[in-house]
């Protein structure tokens, strides 16, 4: 017997069917002999619906009471899914961040978790309850209630299961696990077993969306397992560990474990760049909350440089009106701008020590004659800049060339 | 400078706009120099919707979980106040019951006040915060969530204005006041300008559904002053005092100050009771759950009175299957029921000194050949029960002969 974790998402509890679905869920762990305490998200669409109302009465509202707001949702999905509980002759108790001590600072809206009073919890655990936590939430110690920004829920998940000593966090949601590449575009993409907090933080970073990546970090930090599942279908899903484990648990000595891409990318090239010009150029962009990615400085002379990076294509228009104001101070000659560019990259934590890895993906590229804008390496990711009109393609490739592709 | 507390119910706050309408009047209270402490409930509506789907996952729903669901209709329209009245410039703060620290028993679905800590308020005070609280809603010794009932929000109003000391507790409703009669049938009603609890409480229990009664209770007790006062119009509203202020403030000598109606009456006549069955009549009708209202036993014989009796027209069914069921035992002769009856009620606490009263409704309503069935007296209220056809006739008779008219 032991503590269960299970966190699940908004459209997991989108409805009062999929809420029982959940109660029948949880009923088949608690059958298996473990002591389950649930986290939820608001129904789907609640937050968006509170959110909206708020912005009516004012387009920046107060933060405080925005956090009082949305903080409802998540009371309303707590307790529908204790009644189900109950109904069904399990002996359930739904409660509240202040109920169980969830103690965070007073960042409202991106509040983070200080501590948790386990009192409560472990004397409803002994008496053999269900609990169910409003996740999200916390409180400050004024007893404010303060939330812990988007996907917060995942983190209070993670947090109680550290809290609890649980054998695992469950994050059950729309998809059965973490794929080996987005099953959109790379068909024969799998269902990746295991995989260390190392890559799944990475692979976050990059553009793949499972997660939310401060409670990945809060697991990575207490080495508390985390699985994904799906909370529509059977599955083991992906259990991600630390990286020794990880690496017990692998059956392939396959140096990379993903293909993660990222779509929403925008390159630009400024030519004729002095060193001593470039902190300036950064400056003026960082006024501009235009968060570079990838950056490359190309050229032998030191007056006259080349500057590549990419950044979030939502920013583009921003950076180059940024760039425009500084051009009369001659910081650099003129500037290349592409709109329609990706990010594709290999993930792994065998990666660093293969350093042919970089090589195999530009000789794999290059055999498609997928020409390489940028290309950046970290410890255990290799990235490229690409036409995005070549992203479908290059993705298949390197998945298949890295020996990822399922059998059927 | 003076506390008010000022209340708010649900059609009050029912859309965004409205929830603006209410923060413009906390204002001009505010520009006034009062410190506001205003009280909520749910948004209309809201309630009612919370508990559609809880009874749609469970008939009879946990007690304990749904008082968590309900609770969480007032957090929504405090917290949207809140940043309504601080986009005004207001320094404003929502509260939850367990941050004013509103302790009650664990009745859920009913629970009683039984102490408020008013540290966390009087704080907030004296940094010249409107405080908007969550009404409806407490926590037991054991931080649960609790709820008090239905209307429950008057009396969260009444316990804050007692806690506070506060000059008066303000009811904003969709009514200007407390009429001297319901103006849907007697079109010369008028406003009442002050009248005691004692009057109140007795137009409560005989059908006048303004302020929930133990909201009045709580303000008897404590003799906290009420006003009421609507939400949509400007007024002075009805103030509801102690006894002698009461007395005090009217400014005639009608012994009278409201006549009160109340439409969903049923009368049984039971005939040869004997005394000594008269209790087994009852018992058997306490058992289905019936509540007699006027009771009146005639004859005199001890073997062979009549028994007649009003009820609520909903259980009159009940209450005759009930009795069919006994009949075995010779408790009685026949029954005679009757469905479209109304009981009409003369109240005023200068009643009991004019026992004139009495002999002139009679008067009045036989002048128009109104027939009375059954007839009542208490301290401060004279009922009288008729065929329900006759009920607008009689409520306006009584009205103009106790000259209640009003004169536009």
């Amino acid at each position: 017997m032991a503590i269960i974790v299970q966190k699940y998402g908004g459209t997991s509890v989108g409805s009062l069917s999929r809420i029982e679905a959940v109660a029948e869920n949880i009923i088949t762990t608690v059958r298996q002999g473990h002591q389950v305490v649930v986290v939820l998200s608001a129904m789907a669409g609640e937050t968006n619906r509170l959110l909206a109302m708020a912005r009516q009465l004012d387009a920046t509202p107060a933060s405080r009471e925005l956090d009082m707001l949305l903080s409802s949702g998540e009371q309303v999905s707590i307790s529908l899914l204790a009644i189900a509980l109950v109904q069904r002759g399990i002996s359930a108790i739904s409660l509240l961040a202040h109920q169980v001590g969830i103690q965070t600072d007073n960042r409202f809206g991106a509040a983070r978790i200080q501590s948790i009073d386990t009192k409560r919890l472990t004397q409803a655990l002994s008496q053999e309850q269900v609990i169910v936590v409003a996740g999200f939430q916390g409180q400050d110690v004024e007893h404010n209630v303060t939330t812990l920004g988007r996907g917060g829920s995942d983190t209070s998940a993670v947090a109680l299961a550290v809290a609890l000593k649980a054998a695992e966090a469950q994050i059950f949601t729309d998809v059965d696990g973490v794929y080996s590449a987005d099953p959109r575009i790379v068909e024969k993409a799998q269902r990746i077993a295991s995989l260390s907090f190392d890559e799944m933080l990475v692979m976050a970073s990059l553009g793949a969306k499972v997660l939310q990546n401060r409670a990945v970090e809060y697991a990575f930090r207490h080495q508390m397992p985390i699985r994904v599942l799906s909370s529509f279908s059977q599955g083991e899903g992906t259990l991600v560990l630390p990286k020794s484990q990880a690496l017990a648990e692998s059956q392939s000595n396959n140096p990379v474990s993903s293909v993660v891409h990222d779509q929403q990318q925008a390159l630009i090239c400024l030519t004729d760049v002095a060193d001593n010009a470039v902190s300036s150029i950064f400056d003026c962009l960082e006024k501009a909350n235009v968060e570079l990615d990838m950056v490359q400085l190309v050229g032998e002379s030191s007056l006259a440089k080349q500057l590549l990076f990419t950044l979030n294509r939502d920013k583009l228009e921003y950076a180059r009106n940024a760039l425009q104001e500084i051009t009369m101070f001659n910081k650099f000659g003129t500037i290349r701008s592409r709109e329609s560019v990706a990010k594709i990259s290999a993930v792994g934590i065998g990666l660093n020590s293969h350093t042919k890895v970089v090589g195999k993906i530009v000789a794999l590229l290059a055999s498609a004659e997928i020409d390489i804008e940028l290309i950046s390496t970290s410890e255990i990711s290799c990235s490229v800049v690409i036409d995005e009109t070549n992203l479908v393609q290059a993705a298949q490739i390197l998945h298949s060339g890295f020996g990822l592709d399922s059998s059927n």
